[in-house]
């Protein structure tokens, strides 16, 4: 498990910059069994230059002065608009072969949150969380009710087959073959590689203002409405003023174990740093069994991953520094 | 505001039952706008008399030994069935004139949970939530997907006017007419009356177990496919080792501010007792608008309802006590 803390260098040298908070963004495009063995040069390189662009577009909107908020829905709009990860475009197929999706966005501001749960035609599921939380009273729609909501805000729509991809059908036939012992079953065998690459982003502004996103297509071959962590607030995304998470793995885990908002709440009542409560978090869920990781940023400006699997795609820019992305635990 | 101790008093007189935890279960009915200018004794009679029978039902499995699972099951069962409550047979209507319902279920011994939102035809939700928790992989499923579940699970089977009920049909035709001015905007003005009877029960078994479950039809004229925090875990619903929770209330505030989790982290990080972690946060929840109400129970058995509204329906029976069920704020 590798983590990681910035500190912030450049308010030591620049009174002005002293009173602001250091910007700074992390994002992550799934956690799960990801070896070197099973990826090429080039498709490392493909990711590698994809988490660069999606991170450099939120940090873009922090550096011109831009709010937390906005540099999360960019970042994560960047990673849904690639078929690279298991969201908005790339998003996996479910048992009847068609793709719904979940995504929540959550503002540390005051708390407004937006969520949707099994859309299918929402070309950036992320957009419409957001004008959920922005221009409706509520915090979270689901499947035709949530399309409807879309289509009055004039959010961009696309046929479900816009989702499509060769790369995900076949993980839904090996999916199906593997399942075909009991397929008219809910106890589906876990297989983490059905659901990795769920994406999302946390960041921290010039305001010190935090926020948190997440998107995701579900997991393969998902039957009966099945609803993840990502649009749960709480378990798959949350930020307060203190604390914000984005998190990737078995989404049932997340939802019991309340990952996102445990970790706040261990900032929040132990004083604890975001790093360190995640990392008790995601020890704590590798013992029941829960595979995962998390990004967090706490209101100190720390930017940190966890995960506790053998990979997650992520990258982080922050003030002063150059683009780190890394995919294995071990990127050395 | 009212709250209630409870002491474990029997077991001082007993040497066995020392070792032994103090049995309990506390229900509510929902929390809004109560007063006793718009209810006639009879109607008061009509829900006192309910509230016994249902937390009666959830104690007896309790007193014979059962598991607080088993109870709170029992005793949510009983108020979806009653037409008194805004959960089961009195869901209220959508603005579609139709009925979805939601409901969760947690238990604390090893935090399993289920959850279903948006079903249509299910007769008891809280048996299906129970089902998702034990027969299936998933915590959540939504819809048509949640139906097929049931289904499968053959589960009791009901057409959507089954919920039908004529005090909820004249309270959608106000409700709409209230909305009138804006009937294509998300924007609905929230009324706590349109989403009062939310269901719940939390309980201590024998062994010192906790379990909670949330039962609901939602809001009046709700659209979008509005999920609140009913079927939301950490939000209307949780239960852990040390403390369990169902909440009632204006649910969009309860999801953002982790209503349910929120109170048992601070009973775990904080070492508060439930009550005490209860009442701060249905504060914190007042001053930003928040309505509502819990019923919480913690390791040490000590049963309380918290609530920021003029009344909640609530109801609790503990070991050598006799059923209290109150409706107002101020009962006496």
């Amino acid at each position: 498990m590798k983590t990681i803390i910035f500190a912030a260098v450049i308010s030591v040298f620049s009174a002005t910059a002293l009173a602001k908070a250091p910007i700074g963004i992390v994002i992550h495009g799934g956690a799960g069994t990801i070896s070197r063995d099973s990826m090429n040069p080039a498709q490392e390189q493909a990711y590698h230059a994809m988490l660069a662009h999606a991170v450099n577009q939120g940090y873009k909107v922090l550096e011109r002065g831009g709010n937390s908020l906005d540099a999360v829905t960019a970042a994560v709009t960047v990673l849904e608009d690639s078929p690279l990860f298991n969201a908005g475009k790339g998003a996996v197929y479910t048992f009847d072969e068609s793709h719904e999706l979940d995504a929540s966005i959550m503002d540390g501001r005051n708390r407004a949150a937006g969520a949707v749960a099994g859309v299918t035609n929402v070309k950036n599921p992320i957009l419409l969380a957001r004008a959920v939380m922005e221009k409706s009273v509520h915090v979270m729609l689901a499947g035709k009710g949530a399309e409807q909501f879309a289509k009055e805000q004039q959010l961009e729509l696309v046929d479900n087959n816009y989702f499509n991809t060769e790369f995900r059908y076949e993980a839904l036939k090996r999916a199906k073959q593997a399942i075909a012992p009991q397929p008219h079953q809910a106890a589906l065998p876990y297989d983490p590689a059905w659901k990795m690459g769920t994406v999302g982003a946390v960041a921290i502004d010039r305001n010190g203002n935090l926020a948190a996103a997440t998107s995701t297509g579900g997991m393969t071959a998902k039957r009966y409405g099945r609803i993840g962590d990502a649009p749960v607030i709480g378990a798959g995304n949350f930020a307060d003023q203190q604390c914000a998470v984005s998190a990737t793995g078995h989404g049932e885990f997340f939802i019991r174990y309340q990952v996102a908002s445990d970790i706040c709440a261990r900032v929040k009542y132990q004083q604890k740093s975001a790093q360190a409560a995640a990392t008790e978090v995601l020890a704590e869920l590798k013992a029941v069994g829960g595979d995962g990781g998390v990004i967090v940023v706490d209101s100190k400006g720390q930017l940190s991953w966890v995960f506790n699997t053998e990979g997650m795609y992520r990258a982080r820019k922050t003030e002063g520094g150059e683009v780190l992305s890394e995919i294995f635990a071990s990127s050395h």
